[in-house]
């Protein structure tokens, strides 16, 4: 069976994305090119600015940042109608298409990019007469979330095509990298209906034409920012008058990587960035350190997140100085249900130019997708998080990372085919009701 | 000028101590033994029992520990009438002298000795017939308690001897060497009227014949027990279920030596013993901190203490354990008075056997005749804390300490002259009535 | 089918080595006990002494202990030409039954003791008329090790009485608890031969008359003990003199915990009994710390080993102190074989008193039983660790562990049973010999 | 007696300088400023470029810093003959007047500044229609160096237009903020023959007309910066593949401020600006620590530096990663000898503009004048460091201080009046040559 939608438009649209890549909270460009793509389909509801965002964003930029985006985003092209709607950084999408009887089924792409300078030799966007490396230049799309967003509208041209009986709800998910979208959008009313949750990503290391039909082992997550703030002073002359922040910060440290270990499953903590003081003679006032704890289970993350918070807490009282903590970005941990799985899987050895399915593996990352799934799942619905190969020259989070294009044709069809399977048989029905 | 007191009683004196050596609190015999010597002399009122000590006592020992020495006191030959006062550990005397009109000069003697075994062999108290080691093995007067207390009695009869006018309090105060005896003894009642203290030491690296006037360079000092109480747990099944005191107490001790330097002066600071735990695979449930700040005044010395407490509350709060501080022991620094100091030089010159005096020298150490000293510089007297050389073959707290008994004669004269100048002549008293 | 030894003999033995419990190295009753009742049977080989253990021993107390130990049970009445033969802490013995072609199945129980102070109440070893509490003061087979060696005993009867064809050796392992005597028997040449290995242990939490055919979970386990020696120094006056320990050790602590987390699997350390230091106002010239670290596999262990030391050594060096490490006691993880697990589960169902069987179980400790099975698995053998239900009235080591003395026939049976069988029809002949 | 230089001249140049603040080793426009201007005068000598600096400079900038400095100076009008010889940051100048037979008199003078903005709003350099704030934006002489050059020109006028018999050197020293250029210029052989050094600070919280004759109080410093290079990991995926150097900075801020006091005096260490890794998901790969340890004397400093070196190192080996270690700047302590600050200080009490003369002061903070000070003492001869009060609005390093010009005139004829003084009578001749 061949698709609906040209390998081109899915080509075009997909470089138009990765010439603009925006970071959380300002895929203000990125939204606004999705909804006008989408306001020439026959979509029936397109959702977009506070009302897909159902609870408080996490590590908004400042409004600086956020205006510089915006006026980025407007001298780019993007509709100044759209744009007005994502004012203040609520950004992201959901597009509705109501097709009879069947499931609600809902499928989340992600689309923001990276704080990574796009590589400019030896990399295929930036090569040619239509190169299209990013042109924000710092930033880039070194994860394929602009492959993501292009599926997202790939399906519902797909969809819209085919016979399918139910409702397709896709999910454009803002700030991903920093897990900050998740749960805004899995919080909106509109996921409340969802029975069936797929979520994708390209490559993980699988080439093209390789399906992973359920990704797991996704590690709960919490990023935090923890200010220390002291007092200086001369450190020659009254080093007592000073409350030293850095020394606060180094107890810390070393006490947050001694949390204890867990017996119940893996346990994570890092402090990844840190600094403090002004000069070498100065007590130093101001430190920080940001820096994250994980868990094999959400049970687990949260066990380190107390932890931590309490050794932040105790390091400051330490050396009399005070700290502020914030949460700057979280994810739950979520398994892919074998339901799903199982259906994906067998789909997957139809659609063209999938030579390889795997059942399963382990992702040993975080992602926040996990609220979306964990949402569906504790409304008695089924969600698994789907692979789908693609070659990639450089590795995820580098400079030359890129997709293969020819897995946008593979990820469309293998998404579009799962979700009409979904609906022609439900999965589990009969299972899930008794629980 | 030739000695009322002879040699010899002196000498049978401080040997009688040395074999009885008893730690604080404990001066069971030791106490009981002056007491009934001083009973035979014609002094006015003779203290001892609760009255010495006018203040609540630090680091009593437990009534075990008590009770040993107490038995052992009375298998020593102390008597009982005496004892009978002491029970609880109510140890010291003060031995009242009131002849006439002139001032209260004040004497201070400490009586308390050390956990140290005595040396066998190449040490004169173990040789000969008449040896005169510790009797209480594991203990001993190794810094020269016992040659002080004997000054003390000595003194009394050289003044009972003289043409004296004015009134003389001997202080035999009790623990010393744990910075115990000296505040509740400086609460007493019976130093309020003293105008004039003298304190003395023999030793401190001075030869007998050689006298220091005026020591100084007290640091103030404090010692603490910190004890951490968390939870045990097996240290493979089940990390995560203890509150491990041993992180709790590393943490502290790193982040007490981290204490800030002062700009006004000399501090210090150590972890002097510690220790947690009871087997490698349990996570401890217990630990200890005893330990010590200084400072080279009142001030810096609690300026460390207030800062040491903060860390050793923080760094359980940071492992969630709990700690319970105790104060085991203090003294506050002091400063001899020049207008004494140089009485005493003076005096110095004309005593037997004292072929060199020095105006001061620095102790570099601690010592809580400085409650003593201030109480009587507070209430607007005078202090002064003598050293009276000795040839010593083993440095102070070593087990081959011995003071040249030739020494004991020298003390003596030299402070009960000094007693009797001030009585004569009594210094500074047109200058510090202004202040 | 009854058993050929009778249960009032095996409790007569149990209850024997239950009044003599003993450390590591130093089960001079025990072993002797065990030999001389061996010397009645038929057996065809009893090793002792220097033989039984082919590598140095880790741990080994020190001389003034070894002969305290050696002299109880003299006076115990352990028989003396044994005991001369186990002199230096040469515990533990092996007994061999050949009995024609059939292969070689080893039985590994362990025979040492805890320091526990047994429970005086409500603890059936402490009542009544026949009481059989520990007559070693402070000491108590608080794990069923008594039970262990019975079952040896017990197991050699059986076999002896039956039609079995093959060898049997039973190794009666010295030092399990200190984890120091698995690797030295496991490294003797008695084990070179042996093909099946089956270790055994009661209680764990399973009632008696349950069964787990194959124990796993093992975590490999390393202890050290660490000693740093430095200098000491006034604490007041010269604090730079010093090389202080305590620092040492504290900032080792801190780094010990803090070893970072490992991807591959479940890691443990633990710094469960730490000292150090004389006196508050001396800077402490010795510290120590004993503790461990484990590893879900071997290869875990090692690298937090690796880890561990490198923070010993790093934090002397950082404060100038040095530091000896020295292990004492070790032991791998190891995995019980399914074909050996399957045919342990498929006899259990025959013996009498057992009502349930479990196929397994996860211990979550450590054991270096691991190494014997591990010797055997490396030279293409087959292992399993079998768990032996029994009722115990309080937990593993704690004064009130028992067993039910039922469980001494099922165990005696259930291993008889299972060492029958193999050698009746060797399982996984056909399969390892490929590998 | 009135002064030969202008009051108006001196305002004029050192408004000049005022306006060109550099930093250490690019004053080019300060030099080549100072050179023009001393060209004009009848100096003997006037040296400047590589051959004012014996030994090797610490901490130079980069090419490209110096270089953007080196453009600036020329743009500011420097004159390129003299730019060209200062090229790579060999800044200073040093000026000999030969005059007979007397003595040779050093006067040491520094000329850079301070990375702090000038303040714009009430501040008189801000001020009015010839306002002289700083043209280099975010540096500012806020210390008051160019007050010092400018005593330095001053007093050569001086000089030369008196009867003056011997040899005058002015030391024009760069980079004493960063406490780097006091070593090269004290390593000049130009400075052997001196017999006499002042050096001269205007401030200090002196008001105009207060002399303080004599400063001291020096701490002795070291600057230092620690490199941590380690490896990076995913903090999720791989956390024991990476070496992680934010945890070798934390060991080290808290061993480097727990270094032991010492007894001898006072000791300082502060880590002052820290900083480590990029993301909290990443195992940081670069961190660093840029501190300074102070001594009371050169000796205690040197104790706490070799102390922190070996803090630094054993911290890098603790978590396996490398460490480089730099010395930004140092300087030792000093003293004033009181041949020179009595003969100071009787010459102060001439100068018109002085009413209250200070015998001495503490300076409580550190000064590279110390190694040219220490450097002619060594060679036999006599130094003192001059206060010189003015009323400074704002404090020292703070962007609203300023001087009082009339305090030029004061500093200028006191310097002067020193020098000539010490030519007509040479102090303690007799004293110093039996040392």
């Amino acid at each position: 069976m061949s698709l609906a939608v040209e390998h081109d438009d899915l080509v075009a649209l997909r470089r138009d994305l990765h010439r603009h890549p925006e970071p959380a909270w300002c895929e203000f460009y990125t939204t606004a090119r999705l909804v006008s793509e989408l306001e020439t389909r026959d979509v029936d509801e397109l959702h977009y600015g506070p009302a897909v965002l159902g609870s408080e964003r996490m590590n908004v930029p400042d409004e600086g940042t956020l205006d510089e985006w915006f006026e980025r985003a407007k001298a780019a092209g993007a509709r100044e109608d759209i744009l007005a709607e994502l004012e203040g950084g609520y950004t992201g999408a959901v597009a509705v298409v109501r097709r009879g009887d069947g499931p609600v089924v809902g499928l989340r792409v992600d689309i923001d990019a990276l704080p990574i300078t796009e590589a400019n030799e030896n990399h295929a966007p930036a090569d040619g007469a239509d190169a299209y490396r990013s042109e924000n230049e710092g930033w880039m799309h070194a994860c394929g979330h602009d492959a993501h967003a292009t599926f997202g509208v790939g399906v519902i041209d797909e969809i819209l095509a085919s016979e399918f009986e139910g409702t397709l709800k896709v999910f454009f998910q803002p700030g991903e990298e920093q897990i900050v979208g998740g749960k805004p959008m899995a919080d909106s009313e509109l996921l409340d209906d969802v029975e069936y949750l797929l979520a994708a990503h390209v490559g993980l290391d699988h080439p093209t034409g390789e399906v992973v039909a359920g990704v797991d082992g996704f590690l709960a997550v919490s990023h935090f920012l923890a200010e220390f703030d002291g007092e200086s002073a001369h450190a020659g002359g009254h080093p007592e008058e000073g409350r030293n922040t850095v020394q606060a910060m180094a107890a810390a440290i070393q006490n947050l990587y001694a949390i204890p270990r867990h017996a119940d499953g893996a346990t994570r903590v890092n402090a990844g960035l840190v600094g403090g003081g002004t000069a070498t003679n100065i007590i130093p006032e101001e430190s920080f350190v940001e820096g994250e704890v994980r868990g094999e289970t959400t049970d687990l993350m949260e066990y380190m997140d107390d932890k931590a918070e309490n050794v932040l807490v105790s390091a400051a009282e330490m050396h009399d100085v005070d700290v502020t903590t914030e949460r700057l970005g979280m994810a739950p941990s979520a398994t892919s249900d074998p339901e799903l799985v199982d259906l994906v899987a067998a789909v997957a050895g139809d659609v063209a130019g999938v030579d390889s399915v795997a059942e399963s593996d382990e992702l040993g990352g975080s992602e926040d997708a996990t609220y979306l799934m964990r949402r569906v799942q504790d409304n008695g619905g089924y969600a698994a998080y789907v692979g789908v190969g693609t070659d990639h020259p450089g590795g995820h989070h580098t400079s030359t990372f890129d997709v293969d294009e020819a897995s946008l044709d593979v990820g469309v069809d293998l998404l579009a085919s799962a979700i009409r399977a979904v609906a022609a048989d439900p999965p589990g029905q009969s299972d899930r009701t008794d629980a």
